[in-house]
């Protein structure tokens, strides 16, 4: 997706240790209508795979799993990091490694709204070591639900997220490929 | 809102403590064609007090705060509750009671996306005590920008938040009012 490549190549920067900024665009300020692009072009992407169901992670998935929902007219689950007092007291819950919060978090999701016989698709920010979305996976299975694609915002390729999740057998898409990502700068896949 | 007023009275639910479980269609799982048509009727309510952005609260203010963004085409800015490491070491940061977490919950905001000049429009799930849209208020303060109004997609009535926030004289809008929430139901105005 060009305008991906171009934000990130613009506003994107790199901060060390791996971590890549995109705070202007997608992780603290969200210009909606790109995001809706995003959503759109994630339906694009997914549509065959038949979903019936978005899951992602609060809280920087939210915003383009809401935007493939409505592309998909198909509800979204938020993964929560901790949980409210409105949850039931028995969830699905994984543990998971933040990478730019440097911490493991929790990733809870009532039974209520994740149940045997949907079609899942997980939509998050980054694929970057795929540790987040593993878990999201884990989730979906505890509650007896298929799995039946994953996309990003932006992938790392570096980080061997792709690898991970490949053995699920479901169709992987980013709307960027990092490839590399030094002081030297950013460098982006078929960009 | 009608329809907000409808999903309230079928699918709410009160938990004690004053705490109305909205989880099915705001807090944990999302229609998104639901929430557009929040994210519009927000925009047709505050389109007059002409925003250039809008800030809201992690997490469950994201979804109606894009919707409405992508209804007026601005951007959406959502105050972090823990500071990632992409964040700069300057920030704006205040502290605000959590209800529903039972805990004060940090409100972050990067004087990168809240800046003097701008006429910010608060969106966010819940106005029942006031406190943590009292905390977006005091960023938006601290930023040397303008509040030109506060929106919610459900009120509280009887905990006092609009009386708190009124002196602040701009327009408050809820998209459903709930006068009284104990064991023997919801009872909403003019509904």
């Amino acid at each position: 997706m060009d305008k991906m490549k171009e934000l990130i190549k613009q506003n994107g920067s790199y901060l060390g240790g791996g971590i890549l900024k995109v705070d202007s665009f997608i992780n603290h300020q969200v210009d909606p209508f790109f995001m809706r692009d995003c959503g759109e072009e994630f339906a694009r992407l997914f549509n065959h795979v038949k979903p019936t169901r978005i899951l992602t992670a609060e809280t920087s998935g939210v915003a383009p799993a809401l935007m493939t929902g409505l592309a998909l007219d198909i509800p979204v689950v938020y993964a929560r990091k901790s949980k409210p007092v409105t949850m039931p007291d028995q969830v699905y819950l994984t543990i998971a490694p933040s990478h730019t919060k440097g911490v493991s978090v929790e990733l809870i999701v009532s039974p209520e709204y994740l149940q045997n016989g949907e079609r899942v698709l997980i939509i998050d920010d980054f694929l970057a070591s795929g540790a987040t979305i593993k878990g999201l996976v884990r989730l979906i299975q505890a509650a007896g639900a298929t799995l039946v694609g994953i996309g990003a915002l932006i992938e790392k390729d570096f980080e061997g997220g792709r690898e991970l999740l490949e053995p699920l057998g479901v169709p992987i898409e980013s709307l960027a490929c990092i490839t590399k990502l030094d002081e030297n700068g950013i460098i982006l896949k078929d960009a």
